[in-house]
């Protein structure tokens, strides 16, 4: 069983020994000073001594040279938390100059101490009974000074289209108008309501905030009141809260985990953490079932490489972690589908906020319109020519308002 | 009473509208949307719009184009916790291109939830009896692989040079060899041993770790155990975190913020938060009594405009809060100690490691020159001058060894 967690980074210097930078991380991040240590105590230090296990430069043009160090840190050093790893590996250094922490590879021994997400991408496509295709998720317009009436219609021409998951605005706190429990159930019952019209099943993401201390009772607040799903501003509160919440046997439904804040994070080359570690790995560690992060086609962009190495992340193995679904956000529309599918593949969730409600013909066939557009990319066909097949009306005014993109 | 929190950002586009730009933040971040609002609704919704204040172009070469653009959030959108003012403000922002937050103004009535540092700056010079000069603490030399008759002996040399602060090295987590309770007792009956030699009082701040809803526990325990202070990495944790510690009716010791993870956030020009915003007034509003930052002078660089930035946030005026104690930290000497005065002034903590460890004549006279250089920089009397003062002769020692910076 191993017994290091490996952490690389990449440090840029114009002039830097980066062996001998690498040697000093080890040593200063972990037992503190080595070669003046008297012969007998570093025998008994050894097991605590950070170890170098590769430096590889890339020569460059000023401003440009760097190099990829990896870094083993023995797990008898920290506690098994997020806060302690990132803290040894991550907490001087990340003031030391240029440099980014771009992957963390836990130990086995380390990871043990997870049990991940609770429902993962398997039980999410089990909680709604869909197994082949990708899922819809769709947003609301606009929550901020809206009351119950506003959020229930809103909700209830969502379900409508036969979106599979519903989440509130992150930006939704506690307030007078629409309260945790009061929005639960208002919004639960525009589901019900909307079952007996589609018969599909819907989770609802219920954002999930308040003090810190308190987000385990608000969770297990908003589930006695009908909440199925939850949304987590993961960021503000830190990978220990969700990792804690997302172990509490009483927060019994799944856990989306959404980016906000990520951007004051992953973009820069020269500092902070790489997107595939602080929204991929962390996330799935710490219990997230679902996570959102900016997709490659829209207004917030991230590069295609770095979503691509988000999926991976959540579905690639991880000691025995269950996945997390991908759920990449932002300018998507109808007529991005078949990309979608060609980048994130069958096992994503196609979020839609301005895709749905801007449609032509209304909220509800915004809905329609993707789960044609989805339908029609299962089964090979053209989204042009889908959209002239009959009942394919919703995704036809679809293609019509904002087109096609194959690339 | 102000019922408006201002964020202030620079974005940076080479080409952008950015009066435009900074009304879709203005009202993407709050309501949504708001030309297509019946009249009628408009009035419901004025007051959660969020407003432009100020758009003040700088023009400039590709890539140097940007925009400093203020924005008022009405309080009305969001609860009276960090999480939920970053969330609403930068949340989805930080994501959106080249965007950094430069500063954030609170409402007087979103500060009234906050009550800020329990001790803060006066309240640490009272609890060490120390009204006039600078404070001076020191760090462990290494701690990990260490025991606790290692700690001891650590401890009480450097205490016996006359520190007013220890503080645990930030990486050292809950641990067979040094447990918390432990650690307080052995270092505090160091500290005891040691104040019968210098009859100085001591703040041991002490490495709060372990999950999220264990914080509070722990503190308790290691208050009870006899520890007068503790130290925190706010940033692993989260704001709110610390501001439920420090609000915490029965953690009634200082607790210093750590600066861990920073250098993720604050460096780039680009992305992220402004270093006088997230390690100056964050930290205030949330309780830190003391806070650490990278100091100008050493290995850890930040720019002195920035450092000083900080400090101004730590001690200028702030809806009626205590002020917290600035600890610039990383490479100081005693050397410094006229240019560290000069730069922060006397409220300022002197805090050392490697110069206090590293003293040729070993640890306590590695704090008693500490104190020379103090006593002298007070008297206005120029560090070499000094040295040759008898008694001073730790002082003389630090100076061949490191030298006399100026500037």
């Amino acid at each position: 069983m191993s017994q290091v967690c490996i952490a690389t980074y990449r440090s840029y210097d114009d002039k830097a020994d980066f062996q001998k930078k690498a040697l000093s991380i080890a040593v200063g991040l972990t037992v503190g000073s080595w070669t003046e240590l008297p012969e007998a105590q570093k025998a008994e230090m050894e097991k605590h001594l950070g170890k170098v296990l590769s430096v590889d430069v890339h020569e460059g043009g000023p401003g440009e040279r760097y190099a990829d160090i990896r870094i083993a840190y023995p797990d008898i050093n920290f506690s098994r938390d997020i806060p302690a790893l990132l803290v040894t590996v991550f907490g001087k250094l990340s003031m030391d100059g240029r440099i980014k922490l771009l992957d963390l590879d836990v130990s086995e021994s380390f990871a043990s101490a997870f049990p991940g997400p609770k429902f993962g991408l398997p039980g999410v496509r089990e909680l709604l009974g869909v197994q082949e295709r990708p899922l819809l998720m769709s947003i609301f317009k606009s929550v901020v000074g809206h009351d119950l009436a506003n959020l229930r219609e809103q909700f209830y021409k969502q379900a409508l289209g036969g979106v599979d998951l519903i989440k509130d605005d992150e930006i939704l706190f506690e307030n007078p108008l629409t309260p945790l429990e009061k929005r639960v159930e208002t919004c639960m019952e525009a589901a019900r309501k909307a079952q007996e019209e589609t018969g599909q099943k819907l989770l609802y993401a219920v954002n999930l905030t308040g003090p810190t201390s308190q987000l385990a009772a608000n969770a297990r607040k908003a589930i006695a009141a009908g909440a199925n799903a939850i949304l987590f501003n993961v960021l503000a509160y830190g990978y220990d809260a969700l990792h804690e919440l997302s172990s509490d046997p009483d927060i019994n439904v799944p856990i989306a985990a959404h980016p906000a804040m990520a951007g004051a994070i992953y973009p820069s080359p020269h500092y902070g953490m790489s997107a595939s570690l602080l929204l991929g790995k962390l996330m799935r560690l710490a219990g997230a079932d679902l996570v959102l992060f900016p997709s490659p086609y829209g207004s917030v962009v991230m590069p295609k490489e770095e979503n691509l190495a988000v999926k991976d992340a959540l579905l690639r193995p991880l000691h025995g972690l269950r996945t997390s679904f991908p759920v990449p956000s932002a300018g998507i529309h109808p007529g991005l589908v078949p990309l979608i599918l060609k980048d994130f593949g069958t096992d994503v969730v196609v979020n839609a906020g301005g895709g749905i409600h801007g449609h032509p013909m209304g909220t509800a066939a915004g809905g329609q319109a993707f789960r044609q557009a989805i339908g029609a990319a299962l089964a090979g066909t053209p989204l042009q020519e889908a959209a002239e097949a009959a009942g394919n009306e919703a995704l036809k005014a679809a293609i019509q308002a904002w087109g096609v993109r194959e690339s």
